[in-house]
């Protein structure tokens, strides 16, 4: 077996010999650089170009050209994951030197992570992983088969116990993968089992876009790609909050659940927020936890209130509403409290910083997940 | 309902006003556009550009600017998926309108696909999918938790039936993304299997690298990329194909499989050809079905010929040895195979086209699965 492993080695040799280096290479600038002092130093080798600055939710970072290499440090900044892109001569381009992606509805942007506090929650750790699966459930609701992301916790496989489950809905544009994404919320559930703040559950994240059967790149669209709110929606289809009943069946019937309503969460961000209000409201018997992330329902009629209060009336044990003061749904998240208040239907309130943004919904993850089934 | 519906849509206005509509954007250019005789347009808005191309699997398509808008059309392109970027100004990015790229060991690149016969193949069809699992199984050969991609053709989890693996190992540099990513195995298998070519199987991608626990952004490195194989091996630790029991053991437990020889199948490319050659021989009462792909083993030792004629005594149903006539592996596959004649040890031997490359590996995949557990 050396001998195999020996001839591996120096089979990539020739296989470099053979031009395949291009492969194996970074580039000659490491890039992003993240400094001691969480300064992070971006670099890119472009001898021609004229300018180049790095830009991106860490701010405006300018590149100096130095013997062909543009290098731009910024300052410290605060432990967060962080997407950017450089501009180089007026074109955008991510940066040719990190391998790491995201995409947020049809924007795909370089990504990196200050470690420290959040950054750290962010990351993989050396704690036992969940299981991340992505599969197909039926919903002869919405007359299709649909993709859908299940997390289960680690110790799932090996053992016997039963979970409780958390639905995890995204917003407008997003899909099965943002939660995972861009909502790190794999690593998130991983660390805060593992420290002991939230107790092991399954997390289901569904696609919440009706006319959708998954996310871009994993639906018969292949590669071609449309954001789903540009949609026509077909009239006489159902829409995803009715269907919803489909997602519950096939976790239900298909993972070891506990499967009564204090076992039940679920919540969203945006459009998802929405559908949350929505979802809890049409089934009043089905949730002890619900979380509304910067969203907010809509009970004007005497119907909605109705449910509301079937809903307070069989027994809810956490009804937040969160979202961030510069986030421009405030006004009508507020305006859905006072609805609320007229009703007398409780909930917790709790304004954040910040607006409508993945940096406040991982941290509404953060904040949500240890309230959960306790 | 309805009124949520239109309150979403209208609020999805209010998200544009504020200035969130760079995210639903792909750019005024469509990119790359596939047309009716298999050529393919692209396009990129790059006003300032003094010149531009795309490079890539395609070949070279040289781009003219039309009002700031940067064309350029291919040839009919044969029915595949390709890689590519574009060269602007000597710089390279991916293509900004197309948020679809692939990494192919830390080369990240756009990707389309011309339908068509193979094309079709590699594309996600009306049929029903697999699950596909990311699951962390423990190696205590390696002393470590390790990632690992499973399959589960469609109707696994909501059957009882047992069914047969099928281990599918990657080439240096690749982890447990490279089939799936590179090789579209999930859209390949649900294919064969739905036109009746393959038997429904579980196909378990290992990551080969002894060092590695995860792929690249999976791992305890997170955004910290460095490939495998410019890691320096610890001298004392074990390699992957000593521990390829491990993997055995967690699918055998952990997946509702037929456990016998005649149901296990093994493949590898490259590097995981070596690997695929090791195991088969170190475990010689283990697989049916074993495929080389672009790669070889090495018996010049008596200890090494003896476990082949195990393996053989044993009964193999099929060793396939395949590579392509342009592969700068192909002299040392056949001294591999000389070395196999010395001892007449029976094997299938395939020629084909083209070099070391993804789009014979789809190819080699795609011949090999049909031929399993019947």
């Amino acid at each position: 077996m050396k001998k195999l492993f020996i001839l591996c080695v120096s089979l990539m040799g020739v296989a470099a010999a053979f031009g395949q280096e291009a492969l194996w290479s970074k580039g000659p600038s490491k890039s992003p650089q993240v400094n001691p002092d969480r300064s992070v130093t971006f670099r890119l080798a472009a001898p021609d170009a004229k300018s180049a600055k790095a830009v991106g939710e860490m701010g405006e970072v300018e590149m100096a050209n130095k013997d062909g290499v543009w290098e731009g440090t910024s300052g410290p900044l605060e432990s967060e994951l962080y997407r950017y892109s450089f501009i180089v001569d007026g074109l955008e381009l991510n940066d040719p030197s990190n391998v790491y992606t995201t995409r947020d509805v049809s924007s795909v942007k370089s990504v990196f992570i200050v470690p420290g506090e959040k950054g750290d929650l962010y990351s993989i750790q050396d704690v036992p992983h969940g299981s991340v699966s992505k599969v197909w459930y039926d919903s002869p609701t919405l007359g299709m088969k649909r993709r859908l992301t299940v997390y289960t916790p680690a110790g799932y496989e090996s053992g016997d116990e039963k979970y409780p489950v958390f639905y995890l809905l995204h917003g407008a544009g997003g899909d099965e993968e943002s939660w995972m994404e861009l909502g790190r919320a794999a690593q998130i559930m991983d660390n805060l089992i593992a420290g002991g703040k939230a107790v092991p559950m399954i997390v289901v994240i569904t696609n919440g876009n009706a006319e959708q059967e998954a996310a871009a790149g994993y639906s018969r669209e292949n590669f071609n790609y449309e954001p789903a709110m540009f949609r026509q929606r077909r009239g006489d289809r159902a829409l995803f909050t009715d269907s919803f009943r489909d997602v519950i069946k096939y976790v239900e019937d298909n993972y070891r659940v506990k499967a009564d309503k204090s076992s039940r969460a679920i919540a969203g961000l945006s459009m998802g927020a929405m559908q949350t209000f929505a979802i809890s409201k049409d089934y009043p018997d089905t949730f002890d936890y619900v979380g509304l992330f910067s969203g907010m329902g809509e009970i004007s009629r005497a119907e909605d209130k109705q449910k509301m209060l079937d809903m307070q009336n069989n027994g809810v044990k956490l009804y937040l509403i969160i979202c961030g003061k510069d986030d421009f749904l405030l006004p009508r998240v507020q305006n859905y409290m006072r609805q609320l208040d007229e009703i007398k239907f409780p909930y917790e309130w709790r304004e954040t910083g910040g607006g409508h943004t993945w940096r406040n919904w991982r941290e509404y993850l953060t904040g949500f997940a240890p309230r959960l089934f306790k």
